[in-house]
């Protein structure tokens, strides 16, 4: 049976997150429900679908990923079932996805090495809208669709509802325009700080691949890093590094590179050649 | 196989609920265990006695909650399992059962709309004591029953021990009086604030049913909130809505109402014809 | 099927621990997995080694555990697998495994009562160093192995690779010595704190049999505690107790005691006849 995941901004103070998983046990009570993350900082929709679009692809391509960071829970927003060769996802339709649709579509220009995120859905997937009210439980709350609608959803998926049932197909699903690398005039790159992590690793959207060729001088925040470590041990106390989802990293050895940089989501990156 | 959940006060930053999750599966391998939460405040029995009776509901009827927190751990303070048509419940008995307890009960008066919690076990229910030291992990600690008593009675009440093999019926168990709206002479109605969630949301004891008939308007620590919205999005920087457990609740839009208004657990809060 | 544990300095806030669960379900669709913790303080691998230690032992003897908080990610630190009686290690070779070790040692001397740490293995246990490409995820990142390494591992121990196929034997394994109990000229015995939990517990290396005979006196931080308390409702402000470690606690009556005392790990508590 495919596993499920769940990703949230609820936090494990409340019984949130558990009302969702009574609610698949009690459809499907031999799933598998492994969570993402539900300390997404409230609202933060950007944050959930970085982590979301980096950690899925270590799940099985059967798996139903819902990710729910709803502040437009209860309004006209939509709910979606994103069906793709690597993965089911199940959200409300208000940019969650985007990391995701962007990382699936084959847009990375081969001359250039550039990503450039899409809206349009990625060959072999289909979306559709979520509103087939049979499959939801009684009585549905304006404030919790997420044990309402997304889990009762996710479970009978996984007992092997056709995706179809759900409703009728979404067209394009709701996408933010990702970050993108440019090229700059000296053949360096400009980079964005995509995400801190709990480490406060500041992990940008430059991957290997957009980095300019032969020795390399990283700029942050008026400092300058040289050269890309092989390790957080190697280098100074602050580090340029590949890290383990194949961007460019800016962290500290043994320390928190968002503190010591004082550098946050949204920062900017220069790399260059030396 | 019935499942477990797992609602404590011990966090996750120590071994503690991995050790109550080792000793169920040593007896109970297959079992499938969920976590309540682990952040109850450092004993808040109330607190812990919300969540569960607003989220076990959830679950399927045989499941299995543990509840606990527990600082009278190690004194003459009982060991309970309370065994009900709705959910099977292992705690200590210091009154974390007091809202399922008051929710099992048949005491919302018809004429009134108010809830009335009692002590008494539901129609259907039975309490017993555990005590039957056979069950028990040998060598029970001083200081962590969870681990040495509730876990490996929930793992073999799961491989389908009959609750009467605990121990001795308990007749009545603790609870305390949870705040009951009250009737104003204008016809309104004055509420307490029962729980505040991670998202800061002030959740009162008012259930739909005991609001008032017709337009309404909601007061709390000052504020004036007219009517009730349909989501978080709808209503003016501070909103009131019917929640996802059923009750009022006080809302700020993309916001924490808790510090917003400065309220907190037992604030009061008033609803009353326009 | 085994289980799996997991025991990190990765947080939940992102996604690292999800993606080690994606890669074991993906080799063992049906292993339990449990996490024993993911908050340890970053990098601090004693508090990784305590917690480890203290909670293994509750989990069936053919666990596969997986401890990973390893600033030397990437570096040629070596990863190890520890094979014992008592159940199955996989972590960085980084000291992490003190404890355990120290535990797992018959080196508690009869005649002293005192703990004597050990690096060489105990009797009946093997280790290894995992350095078959070919169990790994292709492709292996700088700095996550937890992901890339250790799960891919777990989840083929607990489909029944043998251990000896991870790699060759390891002779001796990192291990930092313990803090001893030291026996004072006045028959009283010198102890160390060697973990703070959650609730503020001064958890120290002194066991049951390390303490004098009789009526005692604990004292810590300038104050002196008389006997040992049965309940943390019991004694003072400030009590000692024998914890579910089987430990001596220094706990604070519905308070944090580490607070309270402005004490921490490494402080020094002292145990002495009246």
């Amino acid at each position: 049976m495919p596993a499920i995941t769940l990703l949230t901004d609820f936090g494990l103070r409340d019984g949130y997150v558990a009302a969702m998983k009574g609610v698949i046990l009690g459809i499907a009570p031999n799933v598998t429900v492994v969570n993402i993350t539900h300390e997404v900082p409230p609202q933060d929709i950007a944050s959930a679908a970085f982590i979301l679009a980096t950690t899925y692809p270590y799940f099985p391509s059967d798996t139903i990923h819902v990710a729910v960071v709803d502040p437009g829970v209860g309004t006209g927003r939509r709910a979606i079932l994103l069906d793709t060769p690597c993965g089911r996802f199940l959200a409300p339709d208000n940019g969650i996805l985007s990391h995701v649709l962007a990382g699936l579509s084959p847009a990375r220009g081969a001359g250039s090495g550039i990503a450039v995120p899409q809206a349009p859905l990625p060959v072999g997937s289909r979306a559709y809208v979520v509103q087939n009210r049979s499959l939801f439980l009684p009585g549905v709350s304006q404030t919790f669709h997420g044990r309402d609608i997304f889990a009762p959803v996710a479970a009978r998926l996984a007992l092997g509802l056709p995706a179809h049932e759900v409703g009728p197909e979404a067209g394009e699903v709701a996408a933010f325009p990702a970050p993108v690398p440019e090229r700059l005039p000296n053949g360096g790159v400009l980079g964005t700080v995509l995400h801190v992590d709990a480490f406060g690793n500041l992990i940008t959207n430059l991957r290997q691949e957009d980095l300019p060729a032969g020795p390399l001088r990283v700029r942050m925040g008026g400092r300058v890093i040289a050269g890309l470590s092989a390790s957080y041990q190697e280098g100074g106390e602050i580090l340029a590094i590949i890290g383990s989802s194949g961007r460019l990293e800016i962290a500290a050895r043994n320390a928190n590179a968002a503190k010591t940089l004082t550098q946050a989501r949204g920062a900017e990156v220069v790399v260059e050649q030396v």
